[in-house]
């Protein structure tokens, strides 16, 4: 669980996030630029806070169950161009300057590797 | 709660999937060639199976606890172009053709009307 961390995050945020039952919002990161898509992270209340504030994308690992700085352990880091919230104001897209791969397989995005269908 | 329904999804699929605790995963709908990020939505295994199978992007409802056919309702219907599974197999990555706005609130986004940062 997650939710039990402290969050310094803007109130008037804090009031509007609609969570999974674990406290967490789904998080797109998009490159910039290109507009690829590069992956999808959790985060919860701080961990919005952190990108909001730091400039660096910044997760709820759900499997660690910690904080992550995508590029603190790989150099792979994502600088934060923009964060959006949408209209039910549970799904967050990050906008990202991404250094190399967003992905720990090394691919350039998480859904290089496995399509299921494409079709013209 | 999602995953008790029956589904005809592909067996070599569904042992793949990783679902959330109520049997979802989350599904990112972008605009194959703008790059968009359109929405996120929720699909359980047979959703998964129907879009992959009609070619028109389908969900599950959490608020109304139904499948939901992008567009039946609105005319705004999600041409599949293609279908993607994440590194961890815990997202899926849909590129469609979005006819008219992807937004209830039709806007062509979900993320247009609520940007929590921008920085250059």
């Amino acid at each position: 669980m997650t939710s039990s961390h402290t969050s310094n995050l803007d109130p008037a945020i804090t009031a509007r996030l609609k969570r999974t039952a674990d406290g967490l919002v789904p998080a797109i990161a998009q490159q910039y630029d290109t507009g690829e898509v590069l992956m999808l992270g959790w985060m919860d209340d701080e961990a919005l806070h952190r990108t909001l504030t730091t400039g660096r994308g910044t997760y709820w690992s759900r499997s660690r169950q910690e904080y992550w700085v995508k590029g603190d352990t790989s150099g792979h880091v994502q600088h934060v161009k923009s964060v959006a919230l949408d209209c039910d104001a549970d799904t967050l897209l990050i906008k990202v300057d991404q250094v190399g791969a967003a992905c720990h397989t090394g691919d350039r995005t998480c859904f290089d590797a496995d399509v299921l269908l494409t079709q013209d």
